[in-house]
């Protein structure tokens, strides 16, 4: 293992993601640049990801449905922020069918457009709202550095696309989205701290009066937006001409918002909980909770597989996601080893000496902790550690952001310096204006990650750039 | 209801099925020609399907993963018959990130050249076969004559593609998903009875050796292609180098399977069980299989509706999928008409005159049947209509595909008049030459859809067209 260890996750980040994300077996480049393989381990665990959003968008009354990845450029055109947001990112098809095309068409990018041109023949009446309704697809925006899950040319995500009838409504929805559906989701499954924000105006989603977001820290003193829910207003309803009759007979536009959640969100779960023996996954997105690995000698070789068979078939029955590793031709340290680059939460080493005393081993990939665990409490106690592993990999997240995050800096070059060296989130009171977060960008690379909800509109005290009195707390840190 | 009358099935085939799938709401064009904007019911209708393939697709050994939208040319260009088959079809891109690309990139068309162009870096031993996996994803054909869900520019579906050590083995997964997978949820699921066959040649598809194919009777006695499985021999694997060292360690190649299932199967719900009133859904993939319908007075309305919502209770308690239409400006006969035009399986009425007799009234979509059932029962006698329906469905279908199937026509004026007339299957023995595959074909406008599995090797009896000796029965028909 020597030989094949892994670079330092201290010593070179990026180096370290990208070996734990090809070595783990989650993904890997594919021929077109920027564009990747998503192989079944991270697949598994996306489609975990799916199914927890999925549940929660339903169970917040919202259907899902499917618009066309092709968008005529003269329909992403009738928006003029949302084009010229993206259009720096588009792929273009320009020939189909054998056929140069008279329009070309956008790989979407993102279906506000498409899809707002279509609420226009949906929404008449107030009656016909609210429509509250998602699409899980994939997205083209072509990217110039590309990072496998963080930055790719091509994404896997859902978007949530809804028409209301009051400005209230809209305004509720967005923040439903962003704290039941994606906070819940990312801190309670993922086991990913959030701040819950709103970025400043030079960061929000091109066309939304506001963007709300979601910001983790990963371990490299790194912000990763891991979701964002838009408050879109009147902008889409005006530019695709959707209106319908009020109830007190009026001609109204609806107030819209849209919400995405990405298969990035694989990439911050491998920075925000991996260390330098590879993954370690929440047991609730785990693809495999536990992993049974019989040590056998040839003369007891059935015994014990027979035995590990049994523990397999009890925890299966009490919905734990197992797996016996009994290839034969590798040695236990290989698996070991393999099992824990691949983040798997608990393996259970079963030997023939194990099973004269009537007990198992079980460790624990969060901390390396093992014990014996008598064989008639295996069931119940996995159940516990899984708990723990969850619990714990939360508080070690929350506790490695407190720790990087820092508070009211007592200069605006103390703050320049922190930022600038990647040590995590900088809180400090800010006065609003562009120019002081474009200055801090100049000077460290950083933007602002967010205005915290959680925080008093108004913080008592001064910008920490311009000395100007502050309107808001700002959360400062580079990014990916 | 009169005026708004769908157009009678037997009328106007193609113009029923467009009011049908547009009215049930389950898709409408998009501004995109060819494609369409699959609606919440009928998303939903496909995302029962999704799951019910999924979960045997997972019993049956494969994982999902995800391989890119966009194929380099070059990539596309590697297996000949392949890019032959599919360039009339495809979609380029271009231009990309404000820049004309070097080499364009097709969106893809099917997923076989970019997936075996990766398997090169997968495969060295024998020991890392077989690959078992499948993606769900989007693909695009440009369609000159579209059709809402039957042949759409672009379409959802899975596509699986499997490596094997032998050739043996590549053939029994080719048959196991054919059977397993996709007959088993469109006969048992979908209440689409199939009949189960291999292409002929000129039918295969591009670059296989074999098609396997499942072909269902819509109610217009033209044939639906409802899923297919490909065995691919060592094709792909020639083409994009792909070898392994053999337990004998001698170099091979390995021998490829691919199958996929997509959006159509929708329409082929529609097509196989719809009549003159909509949808008839079987319950197993009905969104809503139960709608409860209060009949109120204004006076009685509160003893109504709660005891609408009891039975709703019990019945969700039972795993029923359950809504109760309460909404208060449409009357009684509009939402059972627009049930009825959405197939939702069972209707239950539940007015005051009930209650007081402590039953309700069950109406079942199939037949159109009423019933009393005394309200302890409900929740029983629901469970049995709805396996009845299921059950009925598909023997409505199979005796309708019986009824309309001629075997062994008595001359091959009585095939092509037959076949002409679109009135359904023809089975009839087949020497096994294009010559006589084409002629039909010209005579008819009809092809082989398949070539039985359940029939013996060679019939006895002379070829329909030419005279000279069967090989092989043929199952002729006019086809979407």
């Amino acid at each position: 293992m020597s030989t094949n260890a892994l670079p330092a996750q201290s010593g070179d980040f990026p180096a370290w993601y990208g070996e734990v994300v090809r070595r783990a077996g989650l993904a890997e480049n594919s021929p077109v640049r920027g564009a990747m393989v998503i192989k079944p381990y991270g697949y598994a665990i996306w489609e975990t990801i799916q199914r927890e959003l999925d549940d929660r968008i339903k169970a917040t009354g919202h259907e899902n449905l499917y618009f066309p990845l092709l968008v005529p450029t003269s329909v992403l055109a009738r928006e003029g922020k949302l084009v010229e947001g993206f259009a720096p990112e588009v792929a273009l098809v320009t020939e189909a069918g054998g056929k140069q095309l008279e329009e070309p068409l956008a790989v979407r990018p993102t279906s506000e457009a498409l899809i707002w041109s279509t609420y226009a023949r949906w929404v008449q009446s107030y009656r016909d709202l609210p429509l509250l309704y998602n699409q899980w697809a994939n997205c083209v925006r072509w990217e110039l550095r590309p990072r496998l899950f963080l930055r790719t040319s091509e994404f896997l995500w859902q978007e949530g696309h809804t028409a209301h009838e009051t400005e209230k409504e809209a305004l509720a929805e967005a923040l439903t989205i962003l704290h039941d559906v994606y906070a819940d989701t990312i801190e309670n499954v993922l086991a990913i701290p959030v701040l819950r924000g709103r970025k400043s105006e030079s960061e929000r989603f091109p066309g939304a009066v506001d963007t709300y977001t979601l910001e983790a820290l990963m371990r490299d003193g790194k912000a990763l937006q891991a979701a964002t829910s838009h408050y879109l207003g009147q902008g889409f309803a005006r530019a695709f001409d959707v209106r319908f009759t009020g109830r007190d007979g009026s001609e109204q536009f609806p107030y819209a918002t849209s919400w995405g959640a990405t298969t990035r969100l694989v990439g911050g779960l491998v920075m925000t909980h991996g260390d330098d023996r590879g993954l370690r996954l929440p047991p609730r997105v785990a693809p495999q909770q536990v992993v049974i690995v019989p040590i056998v000698r040839e003369d007891e070789e059935a015994d014990v597989l027979q035995a590990a068979a049994t523990v397999a078939d009890e925890l299966r029955a009490a919905g734990v996601r197992v797996r016996v590793d009994d290839r034969p031709e590798l040695r236990p340290g290989f698996k070991f080893n393999e099992w824990e680059l691949k983040g798997v939460p608990v393996r259970i080493e079963l030997g023939s000496r194990d099973l004269a005393a009537g007990a198992v081993t079980v460790a624990r990939r969060d901390t390396g902790e093992k014990e014996q665990v008598p064989l008639a409490q295996v069931s119940a106690g996995v159940a516990e550690l899984l708990r723990d592993v969850q619990a714990s990999l939360f508080e070690d997240a929350h506790g490695e952001r407190e720790r990087r995050t820092l508070r009211d800096p007592s200069s605006y070059d103390e703050l320049i310096e922190y930022l600038r060296e990647a040590r995590g989130f900088a809180v400090a009171p800010w006065c609003g204006r562009g120019e002081c977060e474009a200055r801090v960008k100049a000077d460290s690379s950083a933007t602002i990650r967010c205005l915290p909800l959680d925080e008093r509109a108004a913080e008592p005290g001064v910008c920490v750039c311009c000395g100007r009195p502050a309107v808001t707390s700002a959360v400062w840190a580079q990014a990916y």
